[in-house]
């Protein structure tokens, strides 16, 4: 079995750093790094709910999610420009809000609704994992600065494994990602649940012992990433 | 543990019939009806690639979903009206792609484009894994008809399981999908593989053991599923 | 003066068929089938009207069109996908909207929009006019079920006819449609009313006989369909 | 029989005026004036053809129309600033294109485009048939400073004629347009021939000798356009 | 030095007529000509304000531009049928309300809402200063019309003056503005005072002396406007 | 007269830091703080010229400018999501190009189109400066990198300036731009050349002397802006 491009361990995540505060406006934000992926990650509140929620006593968790153009190696359309959001972006800010809402107790949050923006502005692969581990320190925040802590019901992180020449391994790169046969993709809680999960074959179909082993390796690196998280908001 | 809405068996799918050719211009086509929901499913062949593709020796397939305005309970918003797909369509016909192409040799193929359209007639909940199963039943038979049938490497199905009142069940319908904790949607192969999984906590994380039942299920789900897709090959 | 392609005789219309019921949620619903036209034609009802007939004591008849993107020899662009209708789309839907208000009495009708959906399932040429005769028939069961019955103030229903090699013939299909020197559509009324007339010289001008004689076609054709329609709603 | 709001007999048509050469730098163009309405129209000749016809050795006739925001008694939207054209618009230059293709040999033309510009200045009622009547002056002025004259086939003008409070009447204004029961917009060449027809019931359909009596005004009324045309084109 | 294309003298501008009143529906209107440039703008008054100012007690002043595709020497796009306005046209339509708007006391206007369409005709450089000059007669006629004469706090004009090879001369036209080494446009107003400016190198930066130089021409030119503006508003 | 709410002296701009290489995959690139405005600023080389310059021997610069949501005190539309981009970011980035244009030889830079992309992280004010003068840097590393460093005519900065209640004032920030009488843009070079001038009277016209004024305090502003340009370039 070959080595990774990277010279890590397959259980070997890339170093993470988590600085909060970065957008002096947002009521809540974090500006993550996980190796040369870097994404600015904002929580907003508004006092008001979409409008399928209204006199339901309930709040909502909304994400958006974007990419300079100038954040990958050849300059990308700016989606603005083009005057629309491509699938991928809209799978992705789909992704991140169905990951936070279970995160926290929308009764309890009342008719706010806070809006989750994702911000990459260097990738190196795993965007949207670090998009969702960085959006929840945001949230944290926010929720914090509104006093509303006691609303998160559960701390999440994610991480991407896949199956590559090197075998089973932890939080690929970009050159590790373009190259996988599989790619899955875990949103995972610091109590050990799951919220989701999203497997692709990318060449040919995987088996259950496959998926089983990336889920571990997953949990080895959600640990450290929950660590992160907790001594951003510690910083703060 | 209470019963399933519908009476059904927490391991019992619904009725599933195909229909080849009902779309007479395409290649290849098949009616999809899974319980209430109802999928028509066309296989168009081109000639080309898209531009990234171009000069490499290989082809490549593309998906797009969609639903009749008056498919649901309530009348939708008409796309094309509105100017852009939601970003619910995106998503699905973005997996419906993905689930499909490791199934073909690309390289093989050579340069053509297969483009799978699922249109939604009725809905009643697991309409993208009605589209897959369909898809791939029209995908089959416009490559027949092209004499490219060796081109296809694995058969596929779709079905969706969630963890719901009645514990973990096989084949929500819509009244058990819009109430589930969990959802749960696995595109699987014939020989046994993995193509896709899509796991969403719904409204609070689920633990790894009921991840594995639930693929238990979809497991017993999709070989009913691979019977009627090789019925539906052999009237034609 | 040569034969139809079809070897239909110039009065000859193509069979008609009419399937009520066929969109399970719809209000009212029909799929119809006019030779290898096939349009699913549902009528939604809701108690609201557009804002600029707010509070004027009356109601409103809408409708959308649409073609799934094989319903035709080539594939055709998704207009979702796209971004927008085409002209051509919008101008069928704004003609099935003119077709059917004048059949109902908008101020018995009352504070209530009826949208009428056609989608284009299979084409083989007029499939506006069947999209109208469709249209009617779900319109008629919807106001049936809401117990409105006594709204509706004329049958109508539509046939293109049109000036080929083989003369003045009705009910064109896609061969002789794309060749004809001069194509015309006719909303009739069952009573004998003309409740819209299209009439288009394609190639070179026509003459004022040439277009009675289409006239007169019509009222053959519309004859045959409005039997069809009452076969329709005896059915349900 | 109550009298028209503007006094005139019902075969009397609006005062005509067309200045041609108004937009100096087209080919051709002509700003037509049919009692209050004014539309200013234009035609481009590019030495090219739309895809669809590349190499076939022919030409192609487009249209576009539009509507300054206040040629209206209240201000209605800039389509340009909402980002779309109405199904309104669209149709309309549908019909304008239509209208004047089938008065050039196509064949003859060669492999050029002719897109005909109508821009509505002020309006008050007939601005499709006043875009029409205007349009065949400036692609006449355009052809003629081409030395392409000959690939004119047909004079076209147009009309529209109505079931009033006052009957049978011909060049309806905007009072009268709105109140019509029936409108219908008659395209009628020189030599007596029909281009296009399109009949409209607003309020109840209408019968057969209705439309002859309106056909009958039509021709008197596209006379005295074919005069205004002639008058035109002798001018520069 | 060489000479102007024109043969006009440095400080001479083009020849300046304003026809009020030709929009017959809106409020306010006027048809400008600078030398070949020619422009329609209109003033419409809405008893209601954009939903950021609403319950301030203020008024507001919005503009919208355009230009008919064949205003040009070649064909340009519609913007309406290409479904977005260029970069351009939203630069000059910002232009034209920031340059109304400190001329009217917002206060004393009330809640109303002043809508300015410039709408070019014909073009032959200077557009957007004939659309301002132009923009003011048609509100002054609008708020004399609405008899808020009083809310006019300053008389505004603009005119564009550059260093070509005949070096700083006033009012450009096509063909000088395509070769300018410096463009500058100067609303004005009639008391002495400065409403915008914007000046742009297009080949190579300016020095402050030529800026000024600009300006005094500026000042000419803007004199013989004031009195085009005060002859056209006596005219109605 | 007042004192500013920064307590600056009326002469005196905000602190500057240009840190050069924040974008790791861009051929040159510079994050600028101005005060409280923090902008990502990129440059992307590509070898094509956009069509109207095929084959002209020149090359040619683009700009692209956006905000991130939260950049401000309350989240704003994300112009990808809303489908397009606001008049606001059009004007700023139109302003960008035209400002760096005439600072490359565009004939000796070759068939390469550089694009500036401009994203504005944190806004305190002056973003569409702080965009030019990081954008000056970014360009000089990228034609740095692709050894064509000769190419660079002039260095630019921008500034803005404005009168306030504390008097004609340098640097404006965000308190202050929001309550001034005028604002005016400044593109300088240091070469004492004047590449583009944006003034706006916001509330009522101001006078020469003012404006004058203005210039000289943006020509002591550019002076400080020129020195952290070199100094970033040196960094690197």
């Amino acid at each position: 079995m070959t080595k990774r491009p990277s010279g890590r361990a397959s259980d070997e995540g890339r170093p993470v750093s988590i600085e909060p505060g970065f957008a002096r406006h947002a009521e809540g934000s974090a500006l993550i790094r996980v190796g040369g992926t870097e994404v600015l990650c904002t929580a907003s509140i508004e006092n008001k709910v979409p409008p399928f929620l209204r006199n339901k006593g309930q709040g909502w968790i909304n994400a958006e999610y974007g990419m300079l153009p100038r954040a990958t190696h050849q300059r990308g359309h700016r989606e603005a420009s083009k005057g629309k959001q491509s699938g991928r972006t809209q799978e992705i800010q789909r992704l991140i809000a169905r990951s936070l809402r279970p995160c926290v107790n929308l009764k309890k949050l009342g008719e706010r609704t806070i809006t989750l923006d994702c911000d990459v502005l260097n990738a190196d692969g795993g965007t949207r994992c670090a998009s969702i581990t960085g959006a929840w320190v945001a949230l944290s925040l926010a929720l914090r600065k509104a006093k509303l802590t006691s609303v998160i019901t559960s701390q999440v992180a994610a991480v991407s494994c896949g199956l590559t020449e090197a075998g089973a391994v932890l939080d690929l790169d970009y050159i590790e990602d373009s190259a996988a046969q599989a790619d899955t993709n875990f949103v995972l809680t610091a109590e050990g649940g799951i919220v989701e999960i999203q497997g692709t074959a990318e060449t040919s179909p995987f088996q259950d012992h496959d998926f089983f082993e990336l889920l571990r390796l997953a949990r080895l690196g959600t640990a450290k990433l929950f660590e992160a998280q907790n001594a951003a908001l510690e910083t703060l």
